[in-house]
């Protein structure tokens, strides 16, 4: 009988080409079905809540497979796929579920945690995993202005085109926090689903008003009137900053 | 008239071969030669304040360069430096010296962390910047034996050979301080010097009581009695871990 596993897993983003397979068999999700391929013999698609691009970092990614059966134990699957993982990805925990859960389908919503280190030097080992602003950022005003994503809008304006244009693109955002703990700027993002870059282009819009660029309500004006054209205002940060805390189901 | 440039330079040793210059070009001192020879248009001999290992980091090396004139100041190197640097090389601070300055004989002494990360699981993020030890480490049993350490003492037992056995190896260390936040267990050695992979040597000795192996006493017996064999105990904790926190003039 098929048995269906989810997987929680991290990876630090750098050395993969993101999430999604791709041809060259260095995405995250090609090392996992190669990982599932070695200990079972034969192949399984791994299916993930979502794709983050090349460089960006998970803490808690989920997916599943589906196994042709339970010749191991859902605690024995972590230590068996990490045995032969790059350290670099780390499957946290394991356990089977039934057939009506499914890792994207399922997902209620998602955490993004981004980080900027806001100084002159960026220390090497922050290198690949914060987005290096040394200009100056006014926090309170990117604290104020990321108030404005909190909510149910049309994010259209906050979205990149991977193709073809999303079909959907109102999401909820339920939190936005900008915290800043030395030099280390995080911002926290909780939401029912994100688009394509989202993350990304709403970090570029506050680190901008960080800067004192553009005007306050710039934000507001964007998620009232999602079609206005604003390529000024379009700039979607790193990826190396970019951070998958959590898949809520 | 030459000029003495004092250097402050951390890095993340993962990607070289360690500090002092080797025939790949590979170590974080051929890097730092490069630069300046890429700036200056001539070849330069950056003189650090010791060796580090192959994986080994550094917060804040020390190290000293004399340059034909002052055509930058003091100010301007790290940005000149960093701008022709890889991310995972950066230079801090830099100023001119006297002479009588040298990074290596007029360093007093050196603070050094390692990092232990002690859980089932090595986060990705954490892969190359600790040693992964998966069994329960006995806390306090290693921070009593710590203290053994600290003092005027013979540290040959300690030390590994670099082809020739050292002449002098009574070194004094101020303090070792063994802590853990959550997973992460270090333990940070002050001293007027370490000897070639001593730190290593030393946290080796500290693991291996953590585990339950070994005496309690057995770090102090080998430091009264240098030259007894104990290949059993003589176990170098991994490059991954060990940090260089500064450098004491």
């Amino acid at each position: 009988m098929p048995s269906r596993l989810k997987l929680v897993v991290a990876y630090d983003g750098a050395p993969f080409a993101g999430w999604q397979s791709q041809r060259n068999g260095q995405a995250v999700q090609d090392h996992l079905e190669r990982a599932f391929r070695h200990i079972l013999g034969g192949p399984v698609r791994v299916h993930g809540a979502g794709r983050t691009d090349a460089g960006v970092h998970a803490l808690a990614q989920t997916a599943h497979v589906d196994l042709p059966d339970r010749s191991l134990d859902g605690s024995q699957w972590p230590a068996a796929l990490n045995g032969t993982l790059s350290p670099s990805i780390r499957v946290l925990r394991c356990r089977y579920v039934t057939p009506a859960f499914h890792a994207r389908f399922s997902a209620q919503g998602k955490l993004y945690r981004y980080r900027i280190w806001n100084d002159r030097i960026l220390p090497p080992f922050e290198a690949g995993r914060a987005w290096h602003v040394s200009a100056p950022l006014q926090l309170e005003a990117m604290a104020t202005e990321a108030q404005a994503f909190v909510g149910r809008h049309d994010f259209a304006s906050f979205a990149a085109n991977r193709g073809r244009p999303e079909r959907e693109t109102v999401r909820t955002i339920d939190a936005v926090q900008v915290r800043k703990n030395g030099h280390c700027l995080t911002i926290a993002f909780s939401g029912d689903g994100f688009l394509y870059r989202m993350v990304r282009l709403m970090v570029g819009a506050l680190v901008r008003r960080g800067r004192g660029q553009g005007e306050a309500g710039e934000i507001r004006a964007r998620l009232l009137d999602p079609t206005r054209a604003l390529a000024a205002a379009r700039f979607a940060a790193p990826a190396a900053g970019l951070f998958l805390i959590r898949v809520r189901y």
